[in-house]
């Protein structure tokens, strides 16, 4: 992670996170007028896909780069069935912003392939050749790394390749975008990598690329440490975890007597509602010393309670990824799609509670369960440790761990449920959810849920190591680089 | 699958299972007095180790070669826990039955290598090299052959190489033993695999290993056949699926109002008392035609509601098992144990309950719940599909699928629940039900139950295959074979 970066056009500055420092860049629509200096020699962006990323980044960049004579063009598959929606947002044939794939690939100097990760695994070859030599090729997740990794492959000589990885999802990099127009320093931050520098100016590119997508701060990683945090992330607890977390609790809740809609209210809301928001504000430790003396003594025996199962099923995911099962898993997964499509998560009694508790909410009456804080803050924090333990840099620990979590995901629980978190990411991250939210719902249940019981969990205290976690400094540090708003999502 | 087998001692019969034959070997204690010619030239079988197939086959063929000369000694790691087990079970240094497993490898003529499949990928290399030449390796399931496709090894050439994979726990095949001492026929059926015969006995020594452990039929596979469909069929119906079916009727049916003892009678009482008795009776057709119309309908429309979600789980795990990312999943697990033991999977609310409905309960009293029934058999069928499709032979799938879950696994569960079942089985089963048991209950909560609310399942009519499926016939003539005692547990 100690990569010197060097830019010709955007200021390096050193940030300090705990006990180690990681170059950032911060972004910014008063940095716009340098696109066209980190972008030259560059006539046309191709924007590849148009999935979750893909129509957010489009149109990004297109507003981003409107001053300058950069081409800002959308290529997809022939067949592909979001030509009408491409148009809609005003990319069209006519206008030279719209065309065939592999056209728009061979033709552009730049290329952000944001097609789906099943769609990369099958058609990187034919890709790899239809790229001009010199070009810059631009991913917006490590995936295809891990791919190519996992059949012992590896990128063409011929060409630059980057990432720059939104912390959020698509929908929400456009949104926060939007929102950056009236209020400076919104968007999503991104962390960037340079795989491949063959032509000298591949950083310049990215960070061209991730200033003009609307990131507010640029942290750096490698594409290796990025599909795993990325891919190990949304498995844990910015998806998988927090889906398994609410089904146990709620169901907890009910078992022992809650009426439905209560129990909705102390499991799904109080955790996308005020624990959420407190995270977002105060930090994890903001969120403990918000606590009543009660609820502390509540918070604290959860948290040893579900620390270690938590961690356990992290642990099982993180092995996995590494070993690249996990990419073998989601392209055996789409590979099965046409006779099994991804089935809906939301259609049982449980979000139907939900559906009705959200349409009578009073904001400012959704209670802060400090037990429901505990199970999800204990999560998080194993997460965490986890993540430091295998050498993952603290910015990229923050983000997959809590800030694409509180300021990104939950809202969209939030305001839609489960499935408008889930289904609006990418189609690998959708099966990982599916695939291990049932799994932290069951240890829980089995192993968690019945330590509470106990006085003594025993003998574990996780919790001992919370208070002096270096964690709580490197998200104070990210909570100043927080964009000034929140996400705002409306009907 | 269309191996000749010829054997020089035992009479190889012809089966007919719907529109295929397989050849069979029939066991029994009149056999007995063959075994010496069956084991001709061995002086010693080594059964090594003392987990759940160990002291079965070692107690059981101690038994059957009591008035031979043929020693039978039981091999364990010096720090074994098991070696008081072995010397209460009679296995003593003094009279040399026991010993160090590696000593015991070296001067048995068989070995019949029980130890756990994590130990087995762990120690193969020294065992192969501690073989005699011209040994016989018995295994008693394929994991070690998944496992060294999963690497890229093979076996040594100077060794034979067969299977006998008891169709039950080792608790079963002890017990069943014990059973037949006083009627004859009493055991559990086994298959047996030729994977390699250096020395031309190698048949000989199988047939004779699985009528000496008390396998009353024998039927013929690969090893390749059996591991797939073994570890596939513990992650499924046997053991994964069925737990995750009880827990989300259960849940399902309270949610629907109904008190928690009669929701424990209506999906796990129901499943492990009349629903398995009467399969394993009548088969899945004669489950069928015992229902009253009225039944028959809710069975139908359960059935066609569960069959499609329950495919696509089992179909991902056979994927995953044919990947052997499987088998590198367990490998992973047995490494994280010393950190992450494996955990308690039946402390929750509902199998308090259940413990408290076994001690009121009226045998003749238990429901035969129809949609308990639905789901479950459609479970079997989705699976008893998928393996056909792979082409498992008949035998084999009807095992796999049915006879070992309703004569053998379910038995089990009935007598103290969940854990009491899935606990009694290898590490690898463990494990695998622990994996999959959440997703099978995830899907059928979140696809199949939602459906029941409609009077038509979306066009799909799985339950039209049904009536006139191949596997009927199967299942007759297999219950033809089936022992004619019940597997009979006490305290």
């Amino acid at each position: 992670m100690s990569q010197n970066v060097t830019s010709n056009v955007f200021s390096i500055e050193i940030l300090s996170l705990a006990d180690t420092t990681e170059p950032i860049v911060r972004g910014g629509r008063n940095l716009f007028s340098l696109l066209p200096q980190a972008f030259e020699g560059i006539q046309q962006i191709g924007v590849i896909g148009w999935g979750s990323q893909g129509p957010a980044q489009a149109q990004n960049l297109r507003e981003s780069l409107a001053d300058t004579a950069i081409n800002v063009k959308v290529g997809l598959r022939e067949n592909s069935t979001s030509w009408e929606a491409a148009q809609a947002a005003g990319f069209t044939e006519a206008t030279n912003t719209l065309g065939r794939m592999d056209t728009v690939i061979s033709e552009s100097d730049m290329v952000l392939l944001l097609i789906s990760d099943a769609a990369q695994a099958m058609h990187y070859e034919e890709i790899f050749n239809q790229l001009q030599p010199g070009a810059t090729l631009g991913v917006s997740h490590g995936f295809l790394l891990g791919f190519l990794q996992s059949i012992g492959k590896t990128w063409p000589d011929h060409i630059n390749v980057v990432a720059v990885c939104p912390k959020g999802m698509g929908p929400s990099v456009r949104r926060l975008y939007e929102q950056g127009k009236s209020i400076n320093g919104a968007g999503i931050n991104a962390s960037f990598a340079i795989e491949q520098d063959t032509t000298g100016n591949a950083t310049d590119h990215a960070l061209g690329w991730a200033v003009a997508i609307g990131s507010p701060v640029i942290f750096q990683t490698t594409l290796e440490n990025e599909y795993k945090s990325d891919i190990f992330g949304e498995r844990g607890v910015l998806l998988g975890a927090v889906h398994g977390i609410v089904e146990s609790l709620y169901h907890s809740y009910v078992k022992a007597g809650m009426p439905e809609a209560q129990a909705f209210n102390q499991s799904v809301e109080s955790l996308t509602g005020p624990i959420s928001k407190t995270i977002s504000k105060q930090g994890l430790w903001g969120l403990y010393t918000s606590l009543s003396d009660t609820q502390k003594r509540t918070f604290i025996h959860t948290y040893n309670a579900a620390y270690f199962p938590c961690l356990e099923i992290l642990i099982e995911i993180y092995d996995d990824v590494s070993r690249t099962d996990e990419i073998r898993s989601v392209i055996g997964a789409c590979q099965r799609h046409p006779r099994f499509p991804m089935g809906t998560i939301d259609n049982t009694p449980m979000w139907h509670v939900g559906k009705a508790v959200r349409d009578e909410r009073d904001e400012d009456a959704i209670p802060l369960n400090p037990t429901t804080a505990g199970v999800y803050v204990a999560c998080m924090m194993a997460q965490i440790d986890l993540l430091l333990e295998k050498g993952h840099a603290f910015s990229e620990v923050a983000n997959e761990s809590v800030i694409e979590a509180v300021d990104s995901l939950n809202p969209y629980m939030h305001y839609k449920g489960v499935a408008y978190m889930i289904d609006n990411c990418s189609t690998t991250a959708r099966l990982g959810a599916r695939k291990w939210a049932p799994r932290f719902d069951y240890i829980l249940q089995q192993l968690a849920y019945p330590a509470l019981e106990k006085p003594d969990i025993l003998g574990n205290n996780p919790f001992q190591h919370f208070a002096d976690h270096p964690i709580h400094h490197a998200l104070r540090v990210c909570a100043d680089l927080r964009p000034p708003v929140d996400i705002a999502l409306h009907g």
